[in-house]
């Protein structure tokens, strides 16, 4: 029950609200910070996860100077806001040309490249320099040119090197297959595997003659759990300055690390089904699953909120199933008791990047308003 | 390929953006308004799969002069555009009591109670008069008072009743198992089942003297396939103006009915893995998925486009992964010979409904803009 939490009351929620703990924010983005500071990396956070310009000021206030994001519309909303470099980690599309040149006059923009056709058409359209990133695919298998292609590599950097206004950055990878591991040392061995993958193909690149050429990783199980980054000269990780259940069950952050939530009110209590349903679906929390611990899928948990935070995941309170509209929730019987028709819960999110993007703001538990980037996804 | 289609040069897409065939959704109207009409039955079709006043419009040309909305917002909306007989089917929102008085206040309102709960607060906060439908559960296991609990039911009308501004409507159904179903029989079998329940209950409220009731009944599939609704007195299915890939799976609508697609641009051919990866992902398409037909799940199919329509679902390219952007497709060899980087594809979606909700505005294959409530869940 959220009765715990102090800050409800205050925050007069009539309908599905997007809460945002904003200490949390500040201590998960301080420990990844600390953390790369450490390793003499340089920490270019994904801000796909937050899209947000307030909250992409606070990672300026820890060192931050540069940023990912996964659009040409994401990179013009943090241009506007003040950033000068900025990388679209996804495979440039080359319909949005146009904006690409306008935004690379603009700052210092990267982009990604895996195939001659993509250097081609960027190569001979633009008239301002571009920084041009290699995707190398480290084993996830989603986009890339294989680690092990060395020929395949270093014959797209000549290309790259052969238009006058790309400038040849070099190899980037995300390892999203350490989401696929059960354990910490799993995870721990992905990433290690990839970076020493991606390392002879830097070597092969400097025997080939190509000149100095920078390492960019970037996945937040990885970054969240890795000892050492040797050889690796950036990180991109997004998902931390939040995390999630996903994170919490692949174990690279605990329960009181999540910075999220959707307050939902209850519209049913279902005594003799042990359920209560909630005016919040998959419109509010996105379809995003993860198995429960008796294999089921679980949209969600419950999270009691404590004091003036967000609260602990309720393993025993998981969300079952979610319509447009409505959730279900499974709660035990005590806490169901203590439950009525009007009251409002808290749901940590299965994915905060998805649930996030359905909402247009975050409410502090302060009461504040935190913007995010206007406008849907298409517009 | 989409090379099929005339009308992607005149939209000129370089980003996801939602395509609407507009003969294609009169036509799924004219059918569901002709099947209403024959049956004598009332259609008032759910809105929350369009949320568009301008969509609306023309379900006002096939006749339907009321509308179902699943949230507040949604009324406040319709009701702003002309709308004066909205029943808003979700569970009442106690919470959002100041906005139902408003709103009761200025149109024909109709809401939904299945506590005694909710009718208390409901009928002695409202000053002004409300239609109240007791809600029943057929069988999904959603919401609602399960269908043979005929005395909970009776009480909870007497409670309605009691109260000056409360005008006790009838009762309510969404049979949503209708989903869970795997053939036409089995669809027509609980829209059967679930009716004839209905009518126990609306016999047991009339033997308990609580006058006039009307049955109202409401899901894509059981409407779409129903061949009577005998003692029915109004259906409400929504799906049925889009469809999509889950409908034709179930087999209560075509390939050729689907009246939505995304475009997206292709950003990865990667011939060695038969597949190709587009700009397009869960934020575009959303999570939802299907079994596709080697037990795998599927989150859509591209389409081929056709002429002027959006063609028909290629069920050997099926969106076999989505992350937040990407998309990625299986296609035959022969398929992908012809796919290039910048290429734009249409995928059509599984759930037509959360696919909608996660645009701003539907774009017609004539160039035109439909836009959508505005605002974001949450706001």
């Amino acid at each position: 029950v959220a009765a715990n939490a102090d800050y409800l009351d205050l925050l007069g929620i009539t309908k599905p609200t997007l809460l945002l703990d904003k200490a949390r924010v500040l201590r998960n983005i301080e420990r990844m910070a600390a953390k790369a500071a450490a390793a003499s990396v340089r920490l270019r956070p994904h801000c796909k996860s937050h899209q947000s310009a307030e909250i992409a000021e606070w990672l300026r206030d820890y060192g931050v100077h540069c940023i990912t994001v996964s659009s040409v519309d994401m990179a013009c909303y943090f241009a506007d806001n003040g950033w000068t470099d900025v990388t679209i980690a996804f495979p440039v599309n080359v319909l949005e040309l146009d904006r690409i040149r306008a935004l690379a006059a603009k700052i210092e923009l990267g982009v990604l490249v895996d195939s001659e056709a993509a250097v081609g058409v960027l190569g001979n359209a633009l008239d301002v320099p571009v920084r041009v990133w290699i995707k190398i695919d480290t084993g996830y298998g989603r986009v890339g040119i294989p680690w092990d292609h060395h020929e395949r590599i270093v014959s797209l950097a000549r290309a790259v090197q052969g238009f006058r206004r790309l400038d040849f950055a070099g190899i980037l990878a995300h390892s999203g297959h350490t989401y696929y591991e059960n354990s910490i040392e799993g995870i721990q061995r992905v990433h290690a595997e990839s970076n020493s993958g991606l390392l002879t193909v830097k070597k092969a690149l400097d025997s080939a003659g190509l000149g100095e050429c920078m390492v960019s990783i970037g996945d937040t199980p990885g970054c969240s759990v890795a000892q050492e980054f040797g050889g690796v000269d950036e990180i991109r990780p997004g998902n931390f300055v939040f995390y999630d259940l996903m994170q919490a069950t692949l174990g690279t952050c605990t329960g009181d690390d999540i910075a999220v939530a959707v307050a939902c009110p209850i519209v049913g209590v279902y005594e003799q089904r042990g359920q209560v349903v909630i005016y919040g679906g998959a419109a509010h929390l996105s379809d995003g699953s993860l198995l429960g611990g008796t294999g089921r899928r679980v949209f969600g948990y419950l999270s009691s909120g404590e004091g003036d935070s967000l609260g602990l995941p309720d393993y025993d309170s998981p969300v079952v199933s979610l319509s447009q509209e409505h959730g279900v929730i499974e709660v035990p019987r005590d806490g169901l008791r203590r439950m009525s028709v009007g009251d409002v819960v808290l749901i940590l999110p299965v994915h905060s990047c998805l649930t996030c993007n359905l909402h247009g703001e975050y409410r502090t538990l302060e009461g504040g308003t935190i913007l995010r980037m206007p406008g849907r996804s298409g517009r």
